[in-house]
């Protein structure tokens, strides 16, 4: 994705790798800081490994942490590795911290370990301690740089020290209040602070109502919640109401384009999310579990046809149906299914509730199951001229839709229940679960009408 | 969703509720008004017609506005409408001008003329403007209440400015800066300016390096550059760069949360989002294009297998395996679509070239293809002691697998290239088209070696 209008990026970007091969430090200095941090990556990750190590010499490590907090994750590792590592532990210095341990969290324990040492014990030990947060939590995406005051301090104070924190903290726009024991009492946006009187007392004009999030909150769960409330940030606390950290929110659109993707390919029936750079071999890794599960569950659906082999012997035309049969069901209980792993994960479900669902998606089958039903119980009848035929099957469809539709919103709705996520029950699988039950009432069906088939 | 502690939201709501039957005003508003708006909006929901009444005449517009805000969009054009003209038209005059043109564009033509007479005229003029600009474009999301300051400004001038400004403006954290023609000229935030010398200019202290999108452009795009370069706002600029409007932050998670639940619909073949509160016959209004479509695309796969009735009526067993391999061609066209669709709507794909991506996907199929055609072949000339009828689905399989896996991808690239949304070409759509290919495959391969299969 370009940004930067095509041509002026591409002027700058030939003017950075002139001045590179040339090796002239100020031209590039020059033209390069004046970059924002996000195209500054897209240039330094372009780059032979020659030039990336001319860059190493040409920017300090604070220019560079800027640099490596926004070339894509999964080429950062390879950056980090080649670095001379006394560099590399300065760059982890200066980055954000819930950005230096998203890097960590991918290296090898040797390698983590190692830098720890080198690094500034006052950052290494505040990385330390967000290292053992579990992912996707609260703790894993908080950030520990944040400007805290005391409730005692005046507005003038509270502006003083705000001054001097500015340029290490995450976000300065909200800034949290805390008592003597460090335990978190209020919020005051900067924007209220601006306006307060200076000898005011913050405990006078902060708010007290201050939204937090436990430490080991879920991920999704922030991002709900951030994004209900306009928040810019938010503060995480331990089990005692202590300030640990705080989220801001642009870790937070992060996490949203994480879920979704995740919610995406889980509907697709890939099980983890396919990364830009994988090999064939690393996505066939990914999409054959599932695939083989569902070889294997296709195989149960032979089997059950199987069963009716009577019944094809007698009438092969039964054959031809089977497609649009079991596809219409595949197709009728992924759109139930869609529908309810969505409004679950946006919290619509409770507001509605379980029943009223399942209620309603009953309803919506038997109205497209009586629509499709009528529409082809007419196209067979009139197409093979056999109108028992033609009911046999419009009857058969109608059904499925009827039973597919509940079969997708209830499968989810169990899952939720049992604490599994329920995107896990993904597409693919509610398509092979319906193929079975459509073949079942189909060919049971045939079976009870055979006379008529045979007779018509 | 509930983000108050829930017990704690159980005890406020009671009093508050205890309050409004008992028509106590200052109790009402002393414990309402501490509340978050977006629980503010909850607990107003949910209030029988006579209750809603008694809120009207117990908030002030301005109080009103916020809850209205954050109010369910589903629900908010019955309350406005419901309302007294005059007290409805103050709330919209309150609201910010983006939130009040939302609810403006769901309402019918003759009310917003009426309201937009009644309302303050320069509210008014500011709303018709935007009421102008298509949906889901910058100008449709901005908003018009920023703060705007003069590039010669001093600092100190432009913080008096922005202290008298703060309270009607959506942020005031970035502070865009304008010449005397009203052209965007660059960008300060508020975090530099307060650690800024009073004296010095704003022109010297500005980033002009300022990032800005066109009023046109496609809310996705904006979503994509806000999280990539971490804005908490972006400037909407006309064809010559005159500053039209901000975009902040919390209209994006908006955005996000929106385009990531159409994306997520149309994978699963739903043409519209189904919302909270639709009724069964809207829900089935929604599936049913989508479903009559497949159903016609359902018929002509029967039609392709009838013409193979013969081959059938020699080898009824071959119907048996029909569903397992239409099944498996639209499982791994659905896998290979989700990541076509995902890494377009990333960017991604432009990283990496469309070439590249149907030849990765050519390769992932015949790995996967490989790999489930040989657990195939296994299992059916095991299970049914025919080793040619295992070959036959077998090879079937491969060959599905690996035309299906590379239609998945290539169907979103040429709509892409059509400027169609790929979105488009949902699960079911890949899905049914599979079931055509895998269908000829299948039969076609059968025809060919009857001999093999009679024989054997």
């Amino acid at each position: 994705m370009e940004h930067l209008e095509q041509q002026e990026r591409q002027r700058v970007w030939e003017k950075i790798q002139k001045a590179l091969l040339n090796e002239q430090i100020d031209q590039f200095r020059a033209e390069f800081l004046e970059l924002h941090p996000y195209d500054q990556a897209r240039i330094f990750e372009e780059q032979e490994e020659d030039i990336r190590f001319l860059i190493y010499t040409y920017l300090s490590p604070n220019e560079m942490a800027d640099v490596i907090e926004h070339v894509d994750r999964d080429l950062v590792n390879e950056f980090i590795i080649e670095m001379v590592p006394a560099f590399a532990a300065k760059i982890l210095e200066e980055m954000s911290t819930d950005d230096a341990v998203d890097i960590l969290n991918e290296l090898d324990k040797n390698k983590v370990a190692s830098f720890l040492t080198i690094m500034d014990k006052e950052e290494s030990e505040e990385i330390k301690e967000l290292l053992h947060y579990e992912e996707k939590t609260a703790g894993s995406i908080m950030t520990t740089e944040f400007v805290v005051i005391h409730h005692q301090m005046t507005v003038k104070e509270a502006m003083r020290h705000l001054r001097k924190e500015a340029p290490d903290a995450e976000t300065i726009y909200y800034i949290y209040v805390v008592d003597s024991d460090k335990k978190l009492v209020g919020v005051i946006s900067l924007r209220d602070l601006i306006i307060a009187e200076g000898d005011w007392l913050i405990q006078e004009v902060m708010s007290e109502r201050v939204v937090s999030v436990p430490v080991g909150e879920d991920q999704e769960e922030i991002a709900q919640m951030m994004r209900d409330y306009d928040f810019l940030a938010l503060p995480v606390v331990d089990f005692q109401n202590h300030l640990l950290g705080i989220i801001t929110v642009d870790d937070i659109m992060d996490v949203m384009e994480e879920e979704a993707s995740d919610d995406y390919s889980k509907l697709a029936g890939i099980s983890e999310v396919e990364r830009f750079g994988d090999t064939a071999i690393q996505s066939a890794k990914k999409r054959l579990p599932w695939l083989i599960v569902l070889l294997f569950l296709g195989m149960f659906t032979a089997s059950i046809i199987g069963r009716f082999e009577e019944a094809l012997d007698k009438v092969a035309l039964l054959a031809v149906f089977i497609p649009v049969i079991a596809g219409m069901a595949g197709n009728t209980g992924t759109q139930a299914l869609a529908v309810a792993v969505r409004s679950i994960s946006t919290g619509d479900m409770n507001k509605i509730g379980k029943a009223t669902v399942i209620w309603q998606e009953a309803k919506t089958g038997i109205i497209t199951g009586t629509v499709c039903g009528i529409l082809i119980t007419g196209i067979v009848g009139f197409w093979y001229g056999d109108l028992y035929l033609g009911i046999l099957v419009g009857i058969s469809i109608m059904a499925t839709l009827f039973v597919a539709t509940i079969a997708g919103a209830f499968v989810p709705i169990v899952m939720d229940r049992f604490n599994i996520d329920p995107a896990v029950a993904s597409g693919p699988f509610i398509t092979t679960l319906n193929d079975i039950i459509s073949m079942l009432i189909y060919f049971g069906l045939a079976t009870v009408f055979m006379d008529l088939l045979i007779g018509g």
